[in-house]
């Protein structure tokens, strides 16, 4: 049985809408919303050589405290997805690993473009829905 | 019932393929295909503060004049887009949420990103096809 | 029969998945991969007015070739695509043509759009798999 089996266009295309969707709320300051899809003993590693944000409430917390970095600064961030693979894992959850671009906007300005990254996210996903059991960040920049 | 339930995965690829031949058409100089994919009676927000432009014919005049302004500027425009979230509303039409960016290439020279954008779209959908009640679009430098 | 009855989500869902595993590989520097994804034929238009690289042997030889242009430059490059459309032919084949970005990022660097083009493949679909009959790459900035 190959992944293609496996990964049904149902599971894919839901994994697609729960990317969008949590998108939507980190690049709207929904930091709550983007934590809640963390599953609670969730695994954020979020750099390398970094200590990964451990639990959804540390994970919470790390995604305000980033987003209170920029302070006054009025910056637009949006976070771009591209080129996803789905593989089901021999425990039942789901590797994901895409493309993932940031790009800032400011008043008056035009699109910046900050990082290129890697990233492999663990999926846990029933008929409820999804949740990540873990998202590991590879920004380019710092292979 | 949840928008995860009423928007299938039929649906939710149609519109991205809608979109893809949309803005193949917009990015070709076919103006009257892109205007065509509005409703008779459609509503084109193309900017904050600016007079939406109302129904198919002043749409089409405006996506034509507005490729004029680039006279003989032999610019290559792709619209790109991303993160695309639908939504059931409670009139039978889909609120579609989605993050646009416009690059420019000229002839020897480099991508130029010039604008990131939210697009909220009301789309009518049947079995028959898609088409825009409304689009609306939010350039992040402007917000 | 119009194309939007031919191509099924499933259809469609599984070509994005093929090109996603498709660029992870070149990305990755899997260029073996990449050429397996051409029939034993295939044609790789690399750029207009080049002459193509024909038959898969030959297609392997200029991918590797061209990775090694770069030579130690420690250069992470990315394929992005998007706006894909799908069309059946009359040959039983599909035709895909879509937009791709090329962005590089070197170590301690911010992410560099160096290309945008347009893609136009010859898809074989089949229940096995997918594979390209031709790649025809268009950059935008050689219009």
């Amino acid at each position: 049985m190959t992944a293609n089996k496996t990964v049904t266009t149902d599971l894919y295309l839901r994994v697609q809408q729960f990317y969008a969707r949590q998108m939507h709320a980190q690049d709207s300051g929904r930091h709550d919303d983007y934590a809640d899809t963390f599953t609670e003993d969730g695994v954020f590693a979020f750099g390398p050589g970094l200590e990964p944000a451990v639990g959804r409430e540390t994970i919470r917390a790390l995604l305000t405290d980033n987003s209170v970095v920029g302070g006054d600064d009025p910056v637009q961030v949006r976070h771009w997805f591209n080129q996803l693979v789905l593989e089901p894992r021999d425990d039942g959850a789901f590797d994901s690993r895409f493309y993932a671009l940031v790009v800032n906007t400011r008043p008056g300005g035009t699109p910046e473009f900050v990082t290129s990254a890697f990233v492999h996210d663990v999926l846990l996903i029933d008929d409820d829905g999804i949740l990540m059991r873990s998202r590991t960040l590879s920004p380019d920049h710092l292979a």
